[in-house]
């Protein structure tokens, strides 16, 4: 049998075909267009849900379930994508909607970044692990959790996000109107603006930075600087990291997790991320001295993290 | 049948014997004398297994299980108490010690802090929930994680450790080495802390507090001092009031528990404590306008919730 994931994103739908052992045989994709109605857009999903399975000379009686990975709050036990922020979707019960219109009834939804987190531990970087936690660092702070091989959703279908735990009281504004969210300083939008505000230091200061000669400001700026031996741009690096490290650590003392990975823009920077936490997070964690350490590793499946994940809800 | 609960502590081991409705019919407790061996500790918590017993008119036999609740790292997995800061065991395994010396096989082991939130869970303010979250407000701040019924221990069995969640990067030393963690901020300690540093600051501005005639200075001070409209206790009451709301906000997007319990010295405060947090943490917490909101109550089972946690395991 095999098994169908979608990962309904708010600028593309893609739906892949995925066997036993977490491979995508066939993957379709179609532009979300969010200005459409609910309908439409799930309307699309179905149709690439019999599209994969067509790509691989299959029909839908092969597929055993089907999984939908959601932006928003995603009720995972009513089937409704209650709220999404870009999206039109308002208690829309996709699981129902797909479940009808395919035949296959067993349909099951989960947050995004839920849905990640739970492909990288079945195939990705924490596979063969029970409890991991995925971060992912792009525009913004996104985190799920697994825990004996499920998603930690809450009673609300909100839990998980690590991104808006405070790390630094009164401290910068984040996107969610708190102040001092990890996400506001460790999303690469988070690093674009500590680079932008380094740079203005420098100026001010009448000191050099090779960053101000750059036309676009990017995740990357400060890190290329820092490389180029530029003072500025590690001053930047090593502020980020270690920012990066107080919200891992928190999560080691929270969670114990055996693996977190990291996933989204900022983690292209590789191996050398790694490193460069590792001894932050170790020499900080509760009982250092005597329990075992976390592994963080650079998540692996990228975007088809959300197809493996939502195919094995 | 009925069950056994052990609580471990640095000064006393106290034992109950607990019926089906989560019901403490006999307790007893000894000492623990820290000073002593492993084996003699432990001797002690089994003559209490048998002493609940005879106090019941019940015999070992009677017995379904018992359980543990001890300090320290707590393998729940193998048995074996691996480390405690104030009492002797070293990778000591007390399931199999109990087990052998009363015949009873099931024998279970958890952190105590874990063992207390699991007792609030089944029997205490988060009774019939299934994802609760206890904290404790005493002289640190600890903390319990209950998800699906199940204790949050993570692989190394240290997990949970939610007083160790930096809110304030490179803020206040914390009894764990790092600097800025929530208990550093909302632990009893902590309140002391602010209410000794209110009353130098007041006393070097020529102001003038009521609780600069307090002979000892406890986490009552700044409370009893705010009550008899003093602006010194109102001012480090509101400062502890909005450090305390941060970490449950934190925890509230982490976890969605439907309902975290505060214990501890600090909770003595009752009602009056809940109705200052709620609307600071319903005011931050992630997806405020569409999510569910999560029951913050004071513990209901005070010294007793390790020992209905334990039997619970």
């Amino acid at each position: 049998m095999y098994r169908i994931g979608v990962d309904l994103g708010g600028t593309n739908i893609a739906v892949g075909l995925v066997d036993e052992n977490n491979t995508i045989l066939v993957k379709r994709s179609r532009p979300t267009n969010p200005k459409r109605s609910s309908e439409e857009i799930a309307d699309d999903i179905v149709a690439l849900c019999f599209e994969v399975c067509e790509g691989a000379g299959k029909s839908m009686s092969d597929v055993s379930n089907i999984g939908v990975a959601s932006p928003g709050i995603a009720n995972c036990d009513s089937g409704e994508i209650e709220y999404t922020n870009n999206l039109p979707f308002r208690c829309f019960n996709i699981c129902e909607y797909v479940r009808q219109r395919t035949g296959v009834t067993n349909v099951a939804l989960a947050n995004d970044a839920n849905a990640a987190a739970l492909g990288e531990a079945v195939a990705g970087a924490a596979k063969g692990t029970s409890s991991s936690v995925m971060i992912t660092l792009g525009t913004g702070v996104g985190g799920g959790v697994i825990i004996d091989g499920r998603i930690l959703t809450g009673f609300s279908f909100v839990g998980g996000e690590l991104g808006h735990m405070v790390i630094e009281k009164n401290g910068a504004l984040c996107s969610c109107g708190r102040r001092g969210c990890w996400e506001a300083y460790s999303s690469a939008t988070a690093l674009i603006r500590m680079t932008r505000e380094k740079i203005e230091e420098y100026r001010k200061a009448g000191k050099k930075t090779i960053m101000s000669e750059q036309e676009r400001i990017t995740g990357r700026t400060a890190c290329d600087a820092m490389r180029a031996n530029d003072e500025a741009g590690r001053e930047v690096y090593e502020a980020y990291i270690s920012y990066l490290a107080t919200g891992l650590t928190n999560i080691v003392n929270i969670f114990q997790p055996e693996v977190i990975s990291l996933g989204g823009g900022v983690s292209g920077e590789g191996q050398s991320l790694i490193d460069a936490l590792l001894p932050l997070v170790h020499s900080e964690q509760y009982g250092r001295a005597h329990a075992k350490k976390a592994e963080l590793k650079i998540a692996q499946l990228g975007n088809d993290a959300g197809i493996i994940g939502a195919a094995a809800l």
